[in-house]
């Protein structure tokens, strides 16, 4: 398909999509439900149609031998498809975020002004390998009476195809039309950077991914973004740190789920600290064979310790790696996270609430941690029901990103003949 | 001087900011407030110095030949820099908008959570001529607790550079760091662009102004925008409007201050009620000196009118000139508010309250007006005591922007060692 071609599809799914939004955006909060439901009912009945699909993903990815989390993470089963299901007949349960009044008042004149919540409009949604997130945004998008474009990472094209062919069979039983859901199948880069610039139709790009992603979506976009999910967070264990609590929450924000965004990448320990508690700190790293890059101090007390490097304190691990530097002040730690953290997730362990209120209050980031695991910043475990991303910048949403992250608002003025 | 001394001025005033915005960001409200009265104070005691700089700019403009309003919105007087100190201090009165606590609840496992509203952090402002905003901006930013940077139009360089100079005499007074409010005075484009893409250092990028001036920022800005003030706003009358209202309606929306964006530029009108009103119509242009380019019932029936073009459509007059558009419904008129609109301010006028409800539901804007004039979507009309601009995007904030809008939030955890 020549250039041309490629721009003017991206383009018509955009203007598709416009039209669908605001249809859409005015459906009732059962049509908006029904329609959830039955894509989840559709999901199970064709989950085999789902799983060939993606069985030629999986073909694929073995030719190129794409390694084992990779292939994970791509790798569809009937209990999977089943979860996807399951995650929608959840986001039917969460209250609308549509149509709340938000504040209300009258001006002397009698103007009577009404903020309410409204939904965005076409939601564009660019992201990496795992066709969960073809589901999970869809349903998200749908619930509040927002419109969306899909582009996934390439890996799982079919799988995703296939998935938007299911949630299409589904949506032509419902009041939203399927318009409303349009899945970008180019993989051509100028389809996805025609995406990134079709101001008119979209309200906002979602990049879901790697920090390469996020960044050609941030360096090229003239539609607003919603960044997302590059943490490299810290965590910093004070001198006057409670040592079981230290350990607990170091190991649980590094091992639990060391490919996740809200992981634990630098310890940042206190000098006094660190001496203490080395033998721990040694016995730790390797019953979890967690390889450390450290500062001076580190590579000299911990045999296996080799020496970090700028790298190694700017970037994400996402693996069983760690780095770990030594300081001698909360304020050393709370600068060194100013000059290396992604304003995503940063924990303090001490027993000094006045250091803790200093960390909580200096450090810049969308969620502070005083004694407890930085794993905590996700929107289900904060009790948001659904997540849509982590942003990690100021603008409209900060951190987990629910159903309301996917609205803006309307002023309705109601006067008798109002003039200024 | 070179392109490469430019660009490090400008970064190394962004670094600047940057760090004082960590300053303000933690000072309580008595120290912003004590530093914007000082401001205030020093505004009145230099108020000659800034008009000698002003004079200079004007004799620029005059040799220019600039036009009137245009020179207007320029020239300063011991009464306009007496209203910006007056400004300052009605600020100063203003809520605190930093360290709200929006929500906080407990997990099941003991872990508190909060979340506040903390500064943004550096605010870069770009503006045209008028200097009122350096000082508005610079208000608004400081009570809000962030640094700011300060991009004025070329035409009022040496005001604005003098009116910065006596902001920083006032602030060497006080907790805030003069570095916390910087004016870009090269007036190389190298340098604006530049401004646009320092992501690591600033956190928002405000444009103020015409349409190429906030397009240019849109297109080439790295760094988050909130897009203001461009505002083609409608007024539609329907068959069942009120004469009174709607004639009141329409001169106050066009007339009241034509060059400023909450004007309305269309009137849409029902057949109905243009046939039935029409020598009304004719006599209310006349009076005003409004001048007319309308469809083609428009032009047959209103002798001096002309035939509009898609640019009187499409584009703000910000004049004493109107598009008049007939259609025979509603749906009619949103859908051309759809085609043109620029999402700021749209109106209707009627009795019908069903034909009321579907207008507000279905139009896509900041501010919906029923029987009200547009010119209310003004942060100081609606209450919210000061305005940073009219944001017409809709992630972060949507409409007029008070301090609000100039926050951001962080979530604070506090745990006795939970881990997930």
């Amino acid at each position: 398909m020549s250039l041309t071609e490629h721009k003017s599809t991206v383009k018509n799914q955009a203007i598709l999509a416009k039209k669908a939004a605001k249809t859409v955006g005015l459906l009732s909060t059962e049509e908006k439900n029904e329609a959830l439901l039955l894509i989840a009912d559709q999901l199970e009945a064709e989950y085999e149609t789902i799983l060939r699909a993606n069985e030629q993903d999986l073909q694929v990815g073995r030719e190129k031998g794409y390694e084992a989390a990779f292939m994970d993470r791509l790798a569809l089963s009937k209990e999977r498809v089943y979860d996807f299901a399951e995650g929608l007949r959840q986001v039917a349960k969460l209250e609308d975020p549509i149509g709340h009044i938000l504040s209300s008042w009258t001006l002397e004149n009698g103007l009577e002004v009404q903020k309410i919540t409204v939904p965005l409009g076409v939601i564009g949604m660019i992201y990496e390998a795992r066709p969960n997130v073809t589901v999970d945004a869809t349903g998200l998008a749908l619930k509040s009476g927002n419109a969306i474009i899909l582009k996934g990472g390439s890996s799982a094209l079919t799988s995703n195809k296939s998935i938007v062919e299911v949630i299409h069979h589904a949506l032509n039983k419902t009041k939203i039309p399927a318009n409303a859901v349009q899945f970008i199948s180019s993989t051509d880069r100028e389809a996805t950077k025609e995406l990134f610039t079709l101001k008119d139709y979209i309200d906002v790009l979602i990049p879901r991914g790697g920090a390469s992603l996020i960044n050609a979506v941030v360096n090229n976009a003239t539609v607003p973004v919603l960044e997302t999910g590059v943490g490299n967070c810290h965590l910093y264990i004070d001198a006057k740190a409670d040592v079981e609590k230290a350990v607990n929450i170091l190991v649980n924000a590094k091992t639990d789920r060391p490919a996740v965004c809200n992981t634990v990448e630098t310890v940042i320990i206190h000098e006094d600290w660190f001496r203490k508690n080395l033998h721990i700190l040694i016995k730790l790293f390797n019953k979890y064979s967690i390889k450390v890059h450290g500062d001076t101090i580190v590579v000299s007390s911990i045999p296996e310790a080799i020496e970090a490097e700028e790298d190694d304190w700017a970037n994400e691990y996402l693996s069983l790696e760690i780095a770990v530097k030594t300081v001698s002040s909360v304020d050393e730690a709370i600068a060194h996270i100013e000059k290396y953290g992604t304003k995503h997730s940063e924990a303090i362990v001490t027993e000094d609430k006045e250091t803790a209120l200093k960390f909580m209050r200096e450090v810049d980031a969308s969620s502070l941690y005083h004694n407890a695991s930085t794993r905590f910043t996700d929107g289900g475990a904060l009790g948001f029901g659904a997540e849509i991303g982590i942003s990690t910048q100021k603008l409209h949403a900060r951190g987990p990103m629910g159903l309301q992250a996917l609205t803006t608002v309307k002023h309705l003025m109601s006067g008798n003949g109002q003039i200024r």
